[in-house]
């Protein structure tokens, strides 16, 4: 009996964890299109990074920073959907990778076009607070080998 | 004994609860484009609203309307899909929200185009019948601050 | 107890599998785009089929061959994102089924558009190995009756 409790105890935290990682993840493309700057930083561990194309976060603060940027304000004062696939997670005890697919869709003059196509690797971490992002790293997929490298993680 | 087994059920429960809710929400996509009217309908409760730019059902039946309206059949008899993202979902006992974004994606004289980029806000509740939704929001991506709103509520 | 412990078993093994199946068509994605000929294959039973307009493999062989091939090599050498929505997962004992819409979107000339929307209709066994796929059938969504039969198995 206590063996099959325990059994069971592990395997639903197994779930919880997947269920956990994943939210986090769906809630990155709303919280950022929402411009709630101090939501989309408490995705990240406080010395999380998120290195996208030529911009390389390197703090909770920095991601802070990025939302309130004038290029961020300007692109939800435009209107835009920073649209993730569901994740592709992976567990490993405290320590876990998602992978997922973005679109970035744009508003202007009327009009919605999809500005980019994304490969996104996330390298998680459980922390007394919950699962936290400490690495994201973002590539558009216009046929780079890095791109799709980071996409090979889903495996 | 019996309180590690009356955790585990009721941590189980809640998990049960996120997945049924998830799967409602991505069962919406398909079956509207579809156009299975007695389905879509199905996702929300009796009386459940949707109200979604200038449209504002009230009830089953109207949703159960939208669906054979000239406007929908028009769109899915040409080729559409009505693709929403992954949702975010918070519980709260026997209500819940979900969270996502949305692309309206159509196809004319061969060609695909996205149409619309959507907040959606789903209110649900536990019937006896299982979770229905009891009141949808959504907004065009436009920049407007309604639409940021909704996205917000991914907390 | 003995009652309650495996009434607990048997929703926890629906919930894993449910999990288990969504992961398995989230990877698809990714592992497409990455050009992951193997990691692709292995989402398919041995003698799975992939019927995808016009393009009809009977087999992980046909799939690996398809990933391989140079339609596909030169599809993601360009740049292209093969992203599918949330799946909705009916279980059914050891068989299961699984409906999400798809876009293929393709990066030119350093533009992002959407080339096709997608109705994807899979039909999954529980192998000694895990879920794996044995049908899937791929179909735009042009307005095509066929297309829109697909998605009504998310019901």
């Amino acid at each position: 009996m206590e063996e099959r409790l325990a059994a069971l105890e592990a395997r639903l935290q197994r779930v919880e964890d997947e269920l956990a990682i994943t939210r986090l993840v769906a809630s990155y493309g709303p919280l950022v299109d929402a411009g709630s700057a101090d939501e989309v930083a408490g995705i990240w561990a406080e010395d999380g990074e998120y290195d996208v194309e030529g911009w390389h976060m390197r703090s909770r603060a920095d991601v802070h920073a990025m939302v309130l940027s004038d290029g961020h304000q300007h692109l939800i004062a435009g209107g835009c959907a920073h649209f993730l696939g569901p994740a592709h997670v992976t567990l490993d005890g405290d320590d876990a990778v998602a992978v997922c697919e973005s679109l970035l869709v744009r508003h202007r003059e009327g009009a919605f076009n999809v500005r980019r196509a994304g490969a996104n690797h996330f390298r998680l971490r459980r922390l007394t607070e919950g699962w936290r992002v400490v690495h994201r790293t973002t590539r558009a997929l216009d046929g780079s080998a890095e791109a799709r490298e980071l996409l090979a993680g889903a495996r």
